[in-house]
């Protein structure tokens, strides 16, 4: 195996490499941090890398594996975290240069687990300032650049790790959703990104922007390493009282191939609307081959869609500016302006709004919940459209009602909201590229807590379809 | 058995004798409404009485237990419900003459397992006008006396529960309790008042005050009669979502009459302040009589006990005026004046506040939650005085810093909103009468869904104790 290719490789496949001691974690990270080295000034992915931090970790692990102590299939694979995890010594900026020196005491759960099992962490990755945006804008530490195309935006808000994911910067990355954040720039960068249950993964250590929303969820270049980074991090954590009690499943037990017997919703809402036809073909054709495959297709119908943005916005600007109220009136200036106009809206909400909108949730979860009564899976595309060039603010699309184009905001989380609001298991799985060269994404969804069954499906069309083995031309 | 005692036995005791055929339900039935016939005019507990829909349904009960169909101990036990639980048939005004004329189409689930049971509804019971108030006030259907002194509050606002349970005109009533709705009455009554844990009763079909505040609870005489009410009523719900899945104990195993063992904390905080000597006294000595039995007492103290009215406050008033800005907006001025003037002030909570309010709870729930490892039990009084007299807004109390007295509402609600806040199932249990012949209440809070730990403490209690064989003087 060549250096030069052990960072386009899973944590599955370096994980038996590693185990076996054919490669050690230092030949792994010197290739991610050559690969950094050679695409970071074009992808602008990382705010803060830890090239001496991770060698070191590297040395330990390879000491530690060469004496017989295997921790695991993560152990000595190179992983990166969006810059709201807190780091214990390593600086947080959650992506506004008022963090800029902010330095946490504390890992957050997540990174202490993946230290736990091995994992080196190669550095803290760029994002929308405060998460608060889906397309990866960043003035204080630059815009994100998609591998695919850099002229084009790779998604937000966790668009650091979609990037780095998708170059081979890191093997694993995480990231945060709250309206789609995992899944946009996952879709957009031509990865895998798992919005796991709400519940199913600790926030603690992580900096909120919205509570009842907000899903961290692992970035990956392959299904199977979306379920072994699951089965690293998820769990119930007593530092974050909505973290659900009880066991986790082995995750790598759902890899199965096998989707007899899986009756999957094609919501028929999802494919009305402002949506780029090539995009909708490449997702039908998706659930197509999921049929073939012996799943069951059927067409379902989410009237309640229509509500969504609406419900989304308003509890999501709510919490948002609760959370970051204090900043907002001692250094609103310094501010992403877009981040803080969103954040003044917040302002107004009056708490009957806020609550209108939670009861609505309430209503629309009732509406997704009869559907996964009768359906597994939800599917559809993850994005209307494949990357839009940086700072576009509207996007020409097919379908749109307005000569001007669609505004970007609501037009990239347009589908991903919704199950930010019900709180399901999505996955964002690459089904093929447009004639852009982009690529685009199947949307999977399922009921509360049922990853496996995501996972299941997810794998299933990515063993019969390969994209996941292109690679991005930087 | 004398007819006219049948109405001062308890569910547990009528059971026995309803399945051994030594009575009839037709017998209990007419003590509690020959009972009903002497006091109501002078107590004014219910808004709507069904006597013959009771007569019908205890002929019914009657029959089915000659014919052998015995459903178990709440099978032709008469109950009332406060007026905000819907009755598929019978209006249910929520206390307001808005609502005079509303018929729900439906039982609410509290109603449906009741009868299932077997119970006998022999009508709905008064209240605060939409359960928004501490004190039992309603102009709309006559002011809720106290049966031990008529000129006295019954606490609220299921102050009709209370009252029709003390005087014995229902064997078991249901009221809710946002702030302390069903302790509160319970306390100032003398009666039993049980606030299970937060999502262990359904409330669907009930009107909201505060969907995350509410709690439906059983009010009785006895502690036994709570368990078994719980037993009939507890439990999941799938039109409820925050009930808690899973089996519910039979909470009669609870009573053991056994604390050996027990770790209880009494709350220092709750001892501090305005609180009347001789109530304070009460509720120390029916502590230390647990000691004497064999519980271990501990002072524990809950700093943020400071904090529990205006987190309280906030969210009660927001969720309360989103769940009735309709009204609140159109027909407002026909609304009780007090509880217009509080929904008013809802409308002004931003949602940032509201969600600081949330934020506030979590840290408030963490500190009850640590006190809780360590005791099994937490102690105290449940009202800092006993019934005041009706319409009184400011109350002469010991150790109050204002010489004309402490405001009602935070007065009456400063102990029960704790448990509001935490979620945690909460006893109000009779310990005592003070010199003026009103009755004095010990509280008691357990973990959640631990309702066992609370019911057989109170149990053992009442047991050593006999203030439940006391009879209000009406």
């Amino acid at each position: 195996m060549p250096a030069n290719e052990l960072h386009y490789l899973s944590a599955w496949e370096l994980s038996g490499l590693i185990r076996s001691r054919e490669i050690s974690p230092v030949d792994v990270v010197e290739a991610c941090l050559a690969r950094i080295e050679a695409t970071e000034p074009t992808l602008n992915s990382f705010i803060t890398l830890l090239p001496e931090q991770a060698r070191a970790a590297a040395q330990r692990a390879e000491a530690e594996i060469g004496r017989g102590s295997y921790r695991g299939p993560l152990h000595g694979i190179p992983v990166g975290l969006k810059d709201l995890f807190n780091t214990a010594g390593v600086r947080t900026t959650s992506g506004t240069r008022i963090y800029d020196t902010h330095v946490p005491d504390e890992d957050c759960t997540v990174a202490a687990r993946f230290n736990a099992a091995g994992a080196i962490l190669l550095g803290k990755l760029n994002m929308h300032p405060l998460a608060f945006g889906p397309t990866g804008e960043n003035a204080d530490y630059g815009h994100m650049h998609n591998p695919w195309n850099p002229e084009r935006i790779t998604g937000g808000s966790s668009g650091g790790s979609g990037s780095a994911t998708a170059a081979g910067q890191c093997t694993i990355t995480m990231g945060s959703d709250t309206g789609g954040s995992v899944r946009i720039p996952a879709a957009l960068c031509g990865i895998v990104g798992l919005k796991p249950t709400y519940g199913r993964i600790s926030r603690a250590g992580l900096t909120p922007l919205s509570w009842c929303l907000d899903h961290p969820g692992p970035m990956t270049r392959t299904v199977e390493d979306a379920a072994l980074a699951m089965n690293a991090i998820a769990g119930p954590d007593p530092k974050d009282h909505v973290t659900a009690p009880g066991p986790v499943p082995d995750y790598t037990q759902a890899l199965t191939e096998d989707v007899r017997g899986l009756r999957i919703g094609v919501v028929r809402e999802f494919f009305d609307g402002p949506l780029d036809g090539e995009v909708a073909s490449l997702a039908q054709q998706a659930i197509s081959a999921l049929g073939e495959m012996g799943a069951e297709i059927v067409e379902v119908s989410l009237p309640m869609f229509q509500y969504a943005q609406p419900i989304s916005n308003v509890i999501l600007s709510a919490e948002a500016t609760a959370a970051h109220r204090d900043i907002l009136l001692s250094d609103g200036d310094q501010l992403y302006p877009q981040v803080r106009d969103r954040l003044e809206e917040g302002l107004f909400i009056t708490a009957s709004e806020y609550l209108r909108a939670q009861q609505g949730r309430q209503v629309f979860c009732q509406q997704v919940g009869r559907l996964l009564q009768d359906v597994d899976l939800l599917a559809g595309p993850v994005e209307p459209v494949t990357a839009p060039e940086i700072l576009a603010r509207r996007i020409e699309i097919d379908g749109s009602l307005d000569g001007a184009g669609e505004p970007a905001v609501p037009l990239l989380t347009r589908y991903t909201r919704v199950y930010n609001i019900t709180g399901s298991p999505a996955i964002s799985v690459p089904c093929g590229f447009a004639s852009d060269g982009l690529p685009a994404a199947l949307h999977l969804a399922g009921r509360n807590f049922d990853e496996a069954t995501v996972l299941r499906a997810a794998y299933a069309y990515q063993q019969a379809h390969d994209w996941h083995r292109q690679r991005p031309p930087i």
